[in-house]
C-alpha cells in the first residue's frame, strides 16, 4: 500500500462542486483508491503504508481524453499555410488535400511508422496528465489500414496508459468508392472480424451532409448492435442532421461536437443518458461561431465531456489543459464543468465508471500539479504545471 | 568553435521567405554565428570545430518575447472563475479585483517571492525556445515596488536568457492617488533614479480611456527622452486614442496591441519605423472581435512582432508557440510572418538588431525542433517539439 498525503484534493465527489479536501490523503492498494479523505482522519489500514508527501500540491483525477484521432500518417501543416496564403478549401481539395491527403499518407505508412508517430503524440498527452485515451480509426477506409490503425492504437497501451479503441471507418468516403451506400456495406462487413480480433471497443460514424446520412449511420449502428458494441457519433458539427436523436435511440455512449444540436436533440440525449462531448480545439481552429447549446444541455442534465479531438486537420493539439481553458473561454463552461468534462464525464463518454473521481473504489489514476487551486488549471493557457502523473497507483515512468 | 550540421535551417535571411537551408550548418564562435550555410560548402575555418549532428532537425532563431508582465504577486484565477459563474467586471472591481488585486499582491510580496514566481515562468518560456525576454514593471505603482519588480526582472538574466526591462509605472492609477496628473508627475520623478541604477532599458505607458491620456503619455515620454531612453506604448487596444501617432513622434520602438489602430496611425508607424506588436493571447482571452489592421500594416511596410503579453489577468499564457498559432488562426498572419514576429521583429521591437535571424554576425541564439518544417510550429497548437535551446552558443543548461 502507498499513501499520498498533504495535498489539496479536487475529488469531484458528488454531482457538483470541486469536492475539495484540504491537507488530504489518498491510500492506494493494487492500483485502486482504498481510502480518500483528510490526512488527519486516516483509517487504521493506512498504518505501514509507504508514504509520499504531496507538500501542498494539488491532486486531481487523471485526465480522460475521450475523443482523438491519434493514429495517422503525414502532416497537414502545408494546407494550414496554403489557406493563410489565400488558397480556398476548394483549391486545397482539388490539389488532393484535406482528409484525402491523410488517408493517402496513412495507407502508405507502415505499422511501425504509424506507431512511432502515435507514440510521440500519446507521450505528449501523458505529459499533460492523460491516463485514459480513446483513439479512433478512420484514416484507412479500407479493411487492412483500419485494422492497422486499431492495432497501433492497442499497442499504445504499453506506454502506461489505458487505451479505448473506436472503429470509425464511416468517417469519409474513400476514393475507390463512388456510392456511399456500397461503402457503408463494406464498413459493416469489415467490423465483425476486427471485433473478433479484440480491436474494437466502440463504433463511431460521421453523420453530416459532407459525410454520411442518418440512414447510413443507422446501418453502421445496427452492425455494432449485432455484436453488442456501444456506439458514439460525430453529430451536428456543421448542420443539424438529427444525429443526436438517432444516436440516443441506440443508447449511444456519446454524441460529439454538437454545435448545431437542436432542442429536440438535447432532450433525446438527456433521456438516453448520452454524454455530450464538446471539442473546443476544432471549434477554435475552424473559427466556428455557432456555439453548442450549453445552457440547454445543463438544463436537461446532459453530462458534458471535453476532449482534444486531436487530428492533423482541424484540431492538431496535444494539450488537454488548453482544452480546459478553451472550454471556458470559448464555450463559457465553468472551470469545474471543464475539469469534470476531462475526467468523470470523459470516462462516462467511454462507458467507464471506475475512474474520473478521487473516491474509494475508483482506479488510482491521478495527477499532481504545481498549482494552488484546480481553477488555475483552466484559467491559464499554454502552461503545464504537472508534477507527476500516477497511473494505476504507479508513478509515471515506473510501470 | 562549435559546428552544428545536418539540419533544416529557417534562417529568415532577407526581408521575406523562410530562408530555408536544407542540410545546413551553423558555425559558432564566442557566442556568435560565424558562418551559416549548406553543410556541403563549409568554410576552411570550420576544420577542427567540435561537431554537433542535427540529424535533420529544424533550426530557427531563438524566440524573442518582446512584451511580458512576468513579475507579479498573486493569481487572478479566482476572477476568471467568478466571471464564468456570472459576475460582471463591475462586481469584480467592487470586490477589489482586476489590476488592483495584482498591485496589492505585488506590493505585499518580497523580492524573493517575486523572483521565485518569475523564475518559474521564465523557465517555462525558455522551455519553448525563448532566448530574449522583455519584462515590464507596472504592478508596483510606487517607487519601491516598481524598483523591486525591475530588480527581479534583471535577476532573471542569471537563468541563461537575455532580459530587457521596461518601466511601466504609467500602467494604472494606484489607489493612493486620485489625480492622474499628480501620479504622472510621480512616475516621471521616479524614473531618473531607477535609470541611474541601471534598471531601465525602455519606458512604456498605457494610453487608453481607462488608463492615461495622450497628454499624460507625452509627459512620460518626455521624461524618458531627457534620459535618452527609448519608448514603447500600449496603444489602441480598446479604442483609438491616436497613441500610435504620438508614439511615432517619439520614434517609439514599438506600439503594442493596436486592435483599434487607425489608417493615420498605420502611416505614422510606417514612417517612424516603429514595430507593431500584436498580442493574440489577450485578444483571445478577452474575446475581442476587432482585429488589428493587418492588411494596412503590411501595405505600409510596418514590421509586425508578436508576443505572449504574459500577465495574470488578460493573458496568463507561457507559450510563445501558442502565440504563433493564434497569430495565424485569429489574426490571419502567415506562419512565416508569425515566426518573424517572434524572432527578428520581436528583437527589433526591443531595439535589438543583433539577433532574430540565422546569419553570420548575429548572436548564436537558436532553437532545435523535432519538426519537419517551420510552418508546423504554427500549424499545431498546445504542443512543444523543442529539442534544444541554444543561447549564446551554449546548449541549454550548460551556462
Ligand atoms: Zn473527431
Ligand atoms: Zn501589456
Amino acid at each position: 500500500m502507498r499513501l499520498w498525503r498533504g495535498g489539496l484534493l479536487a475529488t469531484l465527489a458528488g454531482d457538483s462542486g470541486w469536492g475539495l479536501v484540504d491537507d488530504g490523503a489518498l491510500l492506494v492498494d493494487e492500483g485502486r483508491l482504498r481510502w480518500v479523505g483528510p490526512a488527519g482522519e486516516l483509517p487504521p489500514e493506512a498504518t505501514g503504508a509507504e508514504v509520499v508527501e504531496l507538500g501542498g500540491a494539488l491532486v486531481t483525477p487523471g485526465f480522460v481524453d475521450c475523443h482523438t484521432h491519434l493514429v495517422y500518417g503525414g502532416s497537414r501543416a502545408n494546407e494550414f499555410e496554403q489557406r493563410l496564403l489565400g488558397a480556398s478549401y476548394a483549391d486545397i481539395a482539388k490539389a488532393g488535400g484535406g482528409i484525402r491527403s491523410t488517408v493517402a499518407a496513412t495507407r502508405a505508412a507502415s505499422e511501425a511508422e504509424l506507431l512511432a508517430g502515435a507514440t510521440r503524440r500519446a507521450r505528449a498527452l501523458m505529459r499533460e496528465g492523460v491516463t485514459t485515451l480513446e483513439v479512433k480509426s478512420g484514416y484507412g477506409l479500407d479493411a487492412a489500414t483500419e485494422a492497422r490503425m486499431l492495432r497501433v492504437a492497442r499497442q499504445l497501451g504499453g506506454l502506461g496508459i489505458d487505451v479505448r479503441t473506436t472503429y470509425l471507418a464511416a468517417h469519409a468516403l474513400p476514393p475507390e468508392f463512388s456510392d456511399a451506400d456500397e461503402y457503408i456495406a463494406a464498413v459493416c462487413r469489415w467490423l465483425p472480424e476486427l471485433h473478433e480480433q479484440g480491436l474494437v471497443d466502440a463504433v463511431d460514424a460521421f453523420c453530416e451532409h459532407i459525410a454520411f446520412s442518418p440512414a447510413q449511420t443507422a446501418r453502421v449502428f445496427d452492425a455494432a448492435q449485432r455484436l453488442g458494441l456501444p456506439v458514439k457519433l460525430h453529430a451536428e458539427q456543421l448542420s443539424d442532421q438529427g444525429g443526436a436523436q438517432l444516436a440516443a435511440g441506440y443508447r449511444a455512449l456519446s454524441c460529439d461536437h454538437l454545435e448545431f444540436l437542436s432542442p429536440a436533440g438535447v432532450q433525446a440525449l438527456g433521456q438516453a443518458g448520452t454524454v455530450a462531448v464538446l471539442l473546443p480545439g476544432a471549434f477554435y481552429a475552424l473559427r466556428e461561431t455557432q456555439l453548442p447549446p450549453i445552457a440547454a444541455l445543463r438544463e436537461a442534465g446532459v453530462p458534458i465531456a471535453i476532449a482534444t479531438d486531436h487530428n492533423p486537420g482541424s484540431s492538431p493539439t496535444l494539450s488537454p489543459l488548453l482544452m480546459l481553458n478553451m472550454a471556458c473561454v470559448l464555450f463559457r463552461l465553468t472551470p469545474e464543468e471543464a475539469l469534470r468534462g476531462l475526467t468523470v464525464n470523459g470516462a462516462r463518454a467511454l462507458g467507464l465508471h471506475d475512474r474520473g473521481r478521487l473516491v474509494a473504489g475508483q482506479r488510482a489514476d491521478f495527477c499532481i500539479w504545481d498549482s494552488a487551486h484546480p481553477r488555475e488549471l483552466a484559467a491559464c493557457f499554454g502552461h503545464n504545471p504537472l508534477k507527476e502523473r500516477v497511473w494505476q497507483g504507479s508513478h509515471q515512468g515506473e510501470s
